[in-house]
């Protein structure tokens, strides 16, 4: 997909000339690297998947591709998950914000999981609070407790070593 | 509370000497600006109910008190969920992803909604994608669609007017 051609077919509307809560228009506010938070969710579960970014261009190939795209700050480019892993998430529905600078994309999660670790979910740890949290040792760190049933596929088969 | 109490009861790890993806220890990580992303979810439903941000004091402020406190980017200060509106979330459980840079507070959304705006949710609106996306007029902006039932208080008796 050439960026122009993606850029003139969906475009995005200017904040400052919108209602941007209760419009219709849809403005996506990008932060100051140019990036807007993306929460991935099982669309049938709502189990949540994983936090992500997207820029404008990946936002743009995300709607026009019905499948997640994000913007990985780590290598620095646009990131179509699943073309490595084969684990691509086909988008059901993408939700955004009342200030649009958040969106929440359900979706199919096509393979074992979402995440490089090997867990179905990014998000397989919980942290305590409150009486758990009082119930630690005070003043030498947090611990952290599963909250899935571990890992569910080989990341390194999927991903390679050192992934 | 006492900021500097609360910061020697809750030491988080430093991110250099733990293994974040695959250890125990809780080791947030805060962005440029502080800040760790927190996307709140009825912890029934598991509808996305907002996406919002903390800085290490209130994220302390939430494990130690069991309801969400955020940091208000707007206004520069730490913001307890529903000290206005009364609209407090009871935390139920507090989820981190593998590299620890986003949570997830699965919560109790004590009266109507968690929007400013009147909705249960700030996820309201619903972006186009794919089909219904190619059978929008092209080049002419992005028109949203309601993905509720509308508001469902008056935010302006919550909140007060110009809110």
């Amino acid at each position: 997909m050439e960026q122009n051609d993606i850029s003139s077919r969906i475009v995005f509307a200017d904040r400052g000339k919108v209602n941007v809560e209760k419009g219709v228009e849809f403005a996506p506010k990008f932060d100051q690297n140019g990036l807007i938070p993306a929460l991935a969710m099982d669309h049938i579960t709502h189990e949540p998947l994983m936090l992500a970014y997207m820029n404008a261009e990946s936002l743009r190939m995300t709607m026009e591709l019905g499948e997640a795209v994000y913007y990985s700050r780590s290598r620095q480019e646009i990131w179509h998950k699943g073309a490595t892993s084969g684990h691509v998430q086909k988008v059901k529905q993408i939700l955004v914000d009342c200030d649009q600078d958040a969106l929440i994309v359900l979706v199919d999660q096509c393979g074992a999981g979402a995440c490089h670790t090997g867990h179905h979910s990014c998000f397989y740890r919980s942290v305590p609070f409150g009486d758990e949290l009082k119930a630690q040792p005070q003043g030498g760190g947090v611990t952290l407790r599963e909250a899935d049933g571990g890992v569910v596929f080989d990341a390194e088969a999927v991903y390679g070593k050192g992934h």
